[in-house]
């Protein structure tokens, strides 16, 4: 599948306000990857897709999650995290994508994880840095994304967890497992 | 055992500025209890021994976690977290103490967990505001631990996770479950 073919594909799914998004993470994705030696093809697409399922009815991502039996923790938590996952799970089933590489960059895009592949964390960052986000502390992390892709990510990390914390809002456990990940093993575990 | 025997007992253990800390969190947990509805025996007990282990020999403590079977992954955290279940080993161990729930208020006042109970809180809460702390943010937990157990809580515990992640330091994972507990169950879970 060419890049318009899934660009197309995905036109369909999103509001263009996201579209836009989408095609800046795309941008970023690519640049990330070339920078920092990953597969900027599966970069590219695991990009476009991220936001595949974003709009999808909160009902139909909810009955996702407990048929497919991702992780039920999922639904204690905000359903701003239930895109990822149930997106992956819709790129592989309706789009047939069966790349386990980019299908984990689009699952894990929201919350993170430990032991983060160099592709998804490519991924992670460049929905954080595209050139659409305004927010406190992005141009930091912009920077830092120019020269050091672990430190622009535990900022980036570090500012979404304090964020929800300054809200009172839950902390999803596996974004905080990221977080130690990377300040306690630097690069990430090797899993 | 009187509170007498009790102090005398713990004074052993600590430096003279822990044991002047150990009495401001004795106060403080005995008002709290008053106030809440706890035992206040068992809120001036727990207050006593909650850093009994607090400068034993970070060996000694290790071992400890070791043997004992104590959740392991306390030893990838800071050792700033060991005194508290290590401590409340030797307090039955080494004081006689059996009463579960003193024993439980030490073990979690570092770390939190989900569903403290009452006065599991108060430790906890009595820790971080006795007159002898002065950091940024302790006069507001002070000023709403006056009227509300919970938002007194829920300040602290993000307040904590804050200074650690500022300073780009682990979260212990237990201590993110208690502060999502507190914020999605607001009372907590009842375990």
């Amino acid at each position: 599948m060419n890049r318009e073919q899934a660009l197309k594909i995905v036109k369909e799914q999103l509001t263009d306000h996201r579209y836009t998004h989408t095609i800046g993470v795309m941008e970023t994705a690519i640049l990330l990857a070339e920078k920092y030696g990953a597969d900027e093809k599966k970069a590219e697409t695991a990009a476009i897709f991220h936001d595949y399922a974003k709009f999808h009815p909160k009902d139909q991502m909810k009955q996702i999650i407990i048929e497919q039996q991702m992780p039920s923790d999922l639904l204690d938590f905000s359903s701003e995290l239930w895109h990822a996952p149930v997106g992956a799970y819709f790129v592989e089933k309706a789009v047939g994508i069966n790349d386990k590489e980019i299908l984990d960059a689009i699952r894990f895009h929201t919350s993170g994880r430990v032991g983060m592949s160099l592709l998804e964390k490519i991924v992670y960052l460049a929905d954080y840095i595209e050139p659409g986000r305004h927010f406190p502390g992005v141009d930091e992390v912009r920077r830092l994304a120019k020269t050091d892709l672990h430190a622009a990510l535990v900022t980036s990390v570090q500012n979404s967890i304090m964020f929800l914390l300054k809200k009172g809002q839950p902390v999803y456990p596996l974004t905080i497992d990221m977080y130690n990940d990377l300040v306690i093993n630097k690069e990430g575990l090797i899993r």
